[in-house]
């Protein structure tokens, strides 16, 4: 049984801040493993990265067939579906036309004292994607994290995807094509990594990794984080559903129930203004997990962590949806931009009961990587970005360095800083020679 | 003696690697000390807090005496010369003025299908300023964390400055006062991060956690991240030159210095094409620092780390510059702005050689929180963009649906992710109907 919450119940609060804090992720503890696995892939470079995947996916490697051929790909992508093919085109060129929109632009000014500031924007010179393998190897993942990188100018773009037995995903091959990755390796894990943070001779090394992964792969992501960037470490999915009674009960279910396939720690929640409505979802979701290919995982989730929550008015669903700040939002209800401008905290917003939220996992052009785990407060899903950094520009004049450089030489003098201020005192001196 | 380079010699290649991976730091492993210390303040609070306060410290502090007053900021704010006063309040206008420059657009539009997209930024709640005690209190860096926040729209700011003794530096808290800080706690270490991130009962948690601390302030914000944002984690300043032949020695000399007397682990590189312009620098880092207060701080550095290079042409330099991708970059050069397009990695360009570094550390308007260890090919400085995030916006029409709809199912079915399909298919359904 899901939670059922009620506003107007006196343990409301104390039961919806327990919601809040629920521990949703028991992710086992490989951190010394993982160190030992970057510590040698450091050492050995293509030798551990080999022997690692021969041990871990039973597939023997040399250097030299690490890297998946174009003649891989290409057998690969032939042999999809014309409909799947055409399916993943016209995703990507979504995908493609809403990160276009992303790019920052340079800024240049002259100030008052004609001083000349700004900044300027540019892309990492490579980027690392990382694709986990079996289940969870989702071709619409490769064109959530590749093609922002494109977008963004990245010029080398490596994707590493571990072919346990030797079985490539040719959807997830295409989708590389399609979304314009430069190399591919069959190499996974935390060996996969170390090698495109460190480099080996086979592999050089990137400047930023992104992309979800298993336990070994979170760990290591982090524990590289300053030699690379990372994007971030994802949790189980989440949405949450602000429902009005007019809707359909079984869209509402099926939509709760995308989220809650993904993981038996996934959380979906259903705040409604209609206790009757909530009922009926519930009751919805029942009969859907009696035939759901992934009952086995959608239900679990759904009974430990699902919440059906009943509030007086759609006010009080977005003040409690900002406590959440919840990965996904369906706002399935009458108006919703309306219900949207009270809405501080959400990774994606889908407007409308004509938005489900698989719409944003595949094709509607909005990243579907985007902050678990209340994190919405404070980050934003993966975009543009992520794959470019500021440089931030400043030119004095010798007139503007005489109308604020003595400013700048008090504050050194204040801070006990005297090479500070003897460096732009010494030019002033000049000035008033 | 600093590292002397020449392009030419035969042996360059290896000699600059081994100059870029140099391991400067050496920051002692306190990270099961600050578990320890989290994990205090998590059970016990302000209690913990407290006490940790009077260890470290030396200050007896009652929950509800962590606070700093208005009254006391108003007394401090008194006590700083009008002349320290209006330069702090100059620095704060021009930051403010350049970081309001950054606040990035929502966007919305409407699509060939129907469908509007967009995306839409908003401040996250709270922000927590981290500022370090004693020597490192700077008032300077309270303007460069603070500011930004503001701009963006943070509606709490809190500060934590241990006041070690019960000493409080009075520019740090006019520093405070002119950026808007909300709140201010006299406590520091990671009894303060955490007190931040958990929040206790006299201290309401925040969402991000900014700003430079020592060992214990590093690994606690190492740990709290994901439960809040945080800034990054700095290393020891840099700066790098690219000065032509025809500039000041002493200039350029002072200059090194001025990121050398930060740290021993600071790193102070000059990159020229005239090498008779670099061993001029080099007696004129040697006369200063006869003479100057924090020569015991500023000649190690430049003895350990420093490094002058000598290269063929501009063109050289800009290659090498891009492989360090240093926090602080000056073009010291008769043409700057040319230069300038050349490079692609640096957190900050001054071009020019009347834009000594320091100018941007005080009074510019950028930001002096800059990516260090060559973070700058993957990140940035600080800037409002830390303080907001983005929240994704899709609606679908009807129409839209049934254009993009039966490829999302495409895929969702060939990921095996048949409750996305359904919350795509049963809508579709309706419509079909």
């Amino acid at each position: 049984m899901p939670t059922f919450l009620d506003s107007t119940d006196t343990d409301f609060e104390a039961r919806f801040a327990a919601l809040l804090t629920m521990k949703r992720e028991d992710s086992p503890d490989v951190d010394d493993a993982v160190a030992a696995i970057i510590a040698d892939v450091r050492k050995r470079g293509d030798a551990a990265v080999c022997e690692l995947t021969s041990k871990y996916d039973r597939l023997d490697l040399k250097p030299e067939t690490m890297r998946v051929t174009a003649a891989e790909v290409e057998a690969a992508a032939a042999q999809v579906l014309p409909e799947d093919h055409a399916a993943l085109e016209l995703a990507a060129a979504r995908i493609r036309a809403y990160h276009e929109r992303q790019m920052p632009e340079d800024a240049q000014w002259t100030d008052e004292t004609g001083a000349t500031l700004g900044w300027r924007w540019g892309p990492v010179d490579a980027a690392g994607l990382y694709v986990p393998g079996g289940l969870a190897s989702y071709p619409s993942s490769v064109l959530m994290n590749a093609i922002p990188a494109r977008v963004a100018g990245v010029g080398r773009l490596v994707m590493c995807v571990p072919t346990p037995d030797n079985i490539l995903n040719p959807l997830v091959l295409l989708a590389a094509q399609i979304s314009g990755v430069t190399e591919i390796y069959r190499i996974g894990g935390a060996q996969a990594i170390a090698a495109m943070a460190y480099g080996t001779d086979t592999i050089a090394p990137v400047d930023k990794i992104t992309g979800p992964g298993n336990a070994f792969v979170a760990a290591a992501k982090r524990r590289v984080f300053g030699r690379v960037g990372i994007d971030m470490i994802a949790g189980p999915s989440e949405i949450l559903v602000i429902a009005d009674g007019d809707n359909d009960p079984d869209w509402i279910a099926v939509d709760l129930l995308s989220q809650a396939e993904h993981d038996e720690s996934a959380q979906s929640i259903l705040i409604t203004d209609d206790a009757a409505f909530g009922q009926a979802v519930v009751k919805a979701v029942d009969a859907r997990l009696k035939t759901l290919e992934r009952a086995h995982i959608a239900g679990p989730s759904w009974r430990d962590f699902g919440a059906v929550v009943t509030v007086r008015d759609l006010n009080e669903a977005a003040i409690l949806s900002n406590r959440v700040a919840p990965e996904h939002l369906e706002l399935a209800v009458a108006d919703p931009d309306t219900l949207a401008t009270k809405i501080t905290h959400a990774g994606a917003i889908f407007l409308g009961q004509w938005t489900p939220e698989a719409i944003g996992d595949y094709i509607g052009g909005p990243n579907h990587v985007l902050p678990t785990a209340r994190s919405a407060r404070f980050s934003s899903g993966l975009s543009v970005m992520d794959f470019v950094k500021r440089t931030t520009m400043a030119r004095m004049t010798p007139e503007s360095l005489r109308a604020i450089g003595p400013s700048a030489v008090r504050l050194a003098t204040s801070e006990s800083l005297e090479a500070h201020g003897l460096s732009v005192q010494s030019r002033l001196d000049k000035l008033n020679r």
